[in-house]
C-alpha cells in the first residue's frame, strides 16, 4: 500500500456523485434516443474468453487487450462490445426475430498510452442492427447519432460525420494493387486508418513492409494513398467499375440521409476506413468540427463477423460512441450540465426525544415518493439549515419539544422563507 | 474455439432484451428507494489493486478473489464494493460533507462453486452512510431494505431480517474466551458465520484448530457456540456486563425500527455475525422466510475499515443486496414481471419509392418523443402487421403509392382496429 492509501488503477475513473449524475444524464440520453428508434437494450459480461477478441490483422484494439490467464482460461476484459454481441446472436440464432435492433452501454477496456479523451476504460453506447442487408440500416444508425447530438445540445456545426464504403475501396483495390490478395484488404484498412495520426510516410512504410501483412510495392502504396485522398464521391467514383454495386449503395445512403435531414452534416471521405478488421461495407466516423479530439463515434457494416466466429452468415451494422470523448467535447462547449442532488425535504428532530416522531414523518413522506434527508445525528439547527440550503432542499421539517407536545412539525420553505405548521399523523 | 462457437465465461450472464428489462426494473426500484432516502449514486472501476481486497482473516470473499498479474501489477475484479468506497472516501477525506449517504449498483465477482442463487458475478445494490456513529444510521439502512421489499411486492411475511451486534458478542468474548486476544475476534466471526452451512461440529473443529487464527480450547468453543444460540436479546443480555454500551445500542436500534414500522419483521439472532472481517458493531442479514435461498442482503457497521486501509478513523455502516438471490425469490413468488418492448408506432413504406416519405414521417414522430420502429426492408404487409402485433405496437403507419400520391399515410390502431388517414407534412 502506498503512503497516501490506495489509488484507483491508472487510467480508470471513480464516479463521485456530481460525475455520476453527469454520466447518468448522458446515459439517459443514450437510452431515450435508442428507445425512440425502438431498439432494445442488452448486456453481456465484461469478462470474456480472450479468443473472442483476438484477430490477426494488426489492429490496435487487439494489441491493447487487457488479457490474462486465470484458472487455466485465457480471459480478457472486453475492449469493444461487438464480438460479445455476435456471441449472443449466435447463441440464439434461429430463435431471434430479425431484424434485431439492440443497444447497450458497456464499459470497455484498452491498455494504451493515455491522451486527451482516452482513458483505459470508457463507456460506449452501441446501437446495432442484425439481419438487414441494405443501407437503410446504416442510414437509421447515422440518424440516431445525430438525434443524440441534438439531444445533448451539440449544434450541427460542432460535429461532422465522415462516410465511406469499404466495399467501394475494396472493389477498386481488387482491380489493382490487391488483385488475387483478398486477405490483405483488412490489414490494409487497419494501416490506412492511422494516416491522420502517423502521416502518409509512416503509412507507406507499413504498407510496403516486406515482413507485414500487406506488402505493396512503393508505386502501389502511392496509388492507394492518392486514391484515398478523395473527399468527393464523384472523385472516388472514377475508380469504380461501371455498374458498381458499392457505388450505387453509398449514393443511396446519401439520398436516405437527405430524407433524415442530416445530409448537410455528412461528408464523403475516402480515407475513413476504420481501424477494425471486420467492417465490410459502409463505414462512418464522427468528429468535432474543429478536429481537436479523437473520433466521437464510429461504426459501419460487418456482414461477415458472425461467420468468422463460427456462426451462420448474417448481415449486420452498428456503431459505438464513447462517453469520454463526447464528455470532453460537451465540456469544451459548456454543454455538460452541473446537476445538483435534488432533495424535497430535510427532516430534523431537535432533541433525541423527538426522533421517533421525525422517523415516522420521514417514513410517511418517503412513502409519498418524496426524497427525504432525515438528519441522523443531533447537529445544531444552524448547521442543519446551512446544509439544507447547500443541498438545494425544498423544505425543512422541524420537530422540537414544543412541536411534539402539540403534535405538529414546523415546515419551512427554503425558497420563500415562509413557515407554517403541519399536523403529524401518528 | 469450441464447435458450437464461443460461450460466455462460466458463471456469467448475458442479458437479452427480456432479461435486461427485468434487470432495469429492479435497478429502477433500487434507484428510487435510494433517492427517497436522499442517497447519491457513485461508481468505481470494476478493476482494482488486488491488495485493496486482501485481508488475512480467512474470509471466503478473499479466497474466491478473481485476481491476476497484469503489466506488473496485481489486479482484481472487485468481489464487493465497500473497499472501493473506502478508497474513494479516503481520496477526498476532508472535502466531503458528512454524513455521506452514497449508493451504488456495482457488478461484483467471486470465483466459487455455483449453487442456486449464486453465480460468479452479480449486481449488488449498496447503500452506505459515512460519518454517523449512532445506530440511527443502521435503522435508516434497514428501513431502506424494507422499502425495497415493499416496492417489488415482497410481503413482510416473505422476508425476515436478523440483527445482532458484533460489539455485544466481542464484549462477552473479551470477558472470557478471547481475553487478551482481540486479533482473534474477526477470524472467529468468519468461522461462526458458516455455522448454518457447515454445522456446529465443523465450526468447533475450526475454532479449536491449533494451526488456525482462533485456537480456542474445546470448552471455550462450546461456550461460544452455546452463547451464539440466543435468539432473544434478553438471553444475549445475560452475557453483557452491567451498563453495556453495545446492549444499549441494539436496544435503541429496535426502538428506532419500531418507529420505522419494520420491527415486526426483524428479529435478534446471536449467530448472525456476517462473514466479512471488517464489521465492528451492528450486523444484519435478510433471508426469505422459508429459508430456501442464500441471504438476500447483508450489512452492518464497519467503523475501522478506513483506518485499516491507511486513512483517518471514520464511522460507517452499509449493506449490499444482490440481484441474483433477490430475482430468484421474486421468480419463486411470481413477482418478477414480464416486460414487453413498448413501441408507439411502426412505420412502413410499401414500396421503395415511398421510403423517403416514410423516413421523414418516422423522423417527425421520433422528434415528438414517440418510439418508432421504421421497417428497414420491404417485407410483405402481412408480415409487418404480424410483427407489429407481436411487438405490442400501438399503431402502424402505412405509406403506399396511393397514399404517397395524396400526401397521406394510413394509420391503423392495433387495439381498436380502426383506420384513418393522416396528412404527411413535408
Amino acid at each position: 500500500m502506498s503512503k497516501g492509501g490506495f489509488q484507483n488503477v491508472r487510467g480508470t475513473r471513480d464516479f463521485y456523485p456530481d460525475e455520476l449524475r453527469q454520466r447518468e444524464w448522458l446515459f439517459d440520453h443514450f437510452r431515450a434516443v435508442a428507445s425512440r428508434f425502438a431498439f432494445e437494450q442488452v448486456d453481456a459480461p465484461m469478462l470474456e474468453p480472450a479468443e473472442l477478441f483476438i484477430r490477426k490483422a494488426g489492429e490496435e484494439i487487439v494489441d491493447q487487450l487487457y488479457h490474462f490467464e486465470l484458472h487455466d482460461r485465457h480471459l480478457a476484459l472486453r475492449p469493444e462490445f461487438t464480438p460479445s454481441l455476435a456471441r449472443m446472436v449466435q447463441a440464439r440464432a434461429g430463435g431471434l426475430r430479425l431484424p434485431l435492433r439492440w443497444f447497450s452501454i458497456p464499459q470497455c477496456w484498452r491498455y494504451e498510452r493515455m491522451t486527451r479523451g482516452r482513458k483505459r476504460e470508457h463507456y460506449q453506447w452501441n446501437m446495432d442492427i442484425w439481419g438487414e442487408p441494405s443501407v437503410t440500416a446504416e442510414a437509421e444508425l447515422i440518424s440516431a447519432c445525430f438525434q443524440l447530438f441534438d439531444a445533448v445540445g451539440l449544434d450541427r456545426q460542432h460535429v461532422t460525420l465522415k462516410v465511406n464504403s469499404r466495399a467501394l475501396v475494396e472493389e477498386a483495390l481488387r482491380a489493382g494493387p490487391l488483385r488475387d490478395r483478398p486477405e490483405a484488404f483488412a490489414p490494409l484498412c487497419v494501416i490506412i486508418d492511422k494516416i491522420a495520426k502517423i502521416g502518409p510516410d509512416a503509412v507507406t512504410d507499413q504498407l510496403t513492409d516486406a515482413g507485414g501483412l500487406v506488402r505493396l510495392t512503393p508505386g502501389a502504396a502511392a496509388d492507394v494513398i492518392a486514391m484515398l485522398g478523395a473527399t468527393h464521391l464523384d472523385d472516388a467514383a472514377q475508380h469504380a467499375p461501371k455498374g458498381s454495386e458499392p457505388l450505387a449503395e453509398i449514393r443511396r445512403l446519401f439520398d436516405l440521409l437527405d430524407a433524415y435531414g442530416v445530409a448537410d452534416s455528412v461528408c464523403f471521405d475516402a480515407a475513413t476506413v476504420r481501424g477494425l478488421a471486420y467492417y465490410t461495407g459502409i463505414v462512418f466516423e464522427a468528429f468535432d468540427t474543429e478536429g481537436t479530439l479523437r473520433s466521437i463515434c464510429g461504426g459501419g457494416r460487418y456482414d461477415r463477423l458472425l461467420e468468422t466466429l463460427g456462426g451462420p452468415p448474417l448481415p449486420a451494422a452498428g456503431f459505438g460512441m464513447g462517453d469520454v470523448v463526447l464528455s470532453e467535447l460537451l465540456a469544451d462547449k459548456g454543454l455538460l450540465p452541473n446537476l445538483p442532488l435534488a432533495i424535497d425535504a430535510v427532516v430534523f428532530a431537535l432533541e433525541e426525544a423527538e426522533r421517533p416522531a421525525a422517523v415516522r414523518l420521514a417514513e410517511r413522506l418517503r412513502r409519498e415518493g418524496q426524497r427525504v434527508d432525515l438528519v441522523l445525528g443531533l447537529p445544531r439547527l444552524k448547521r442543519v439549515m446551512a446544509d439544507a440550503d447547500k443541498s438545494g432542499a425544498a423544505r425543512v421539517w422541524l420537530i422540537g419539544p414544543d412541536e411534539a407536545a402539540r403534535g405538529v412539525a414546523t415546515v419551512r420553505d427554503l425558497a420563500s422563507g415562509e413557515q407554517r405548521e403541519e399536523k403529524l399523523t401518528s
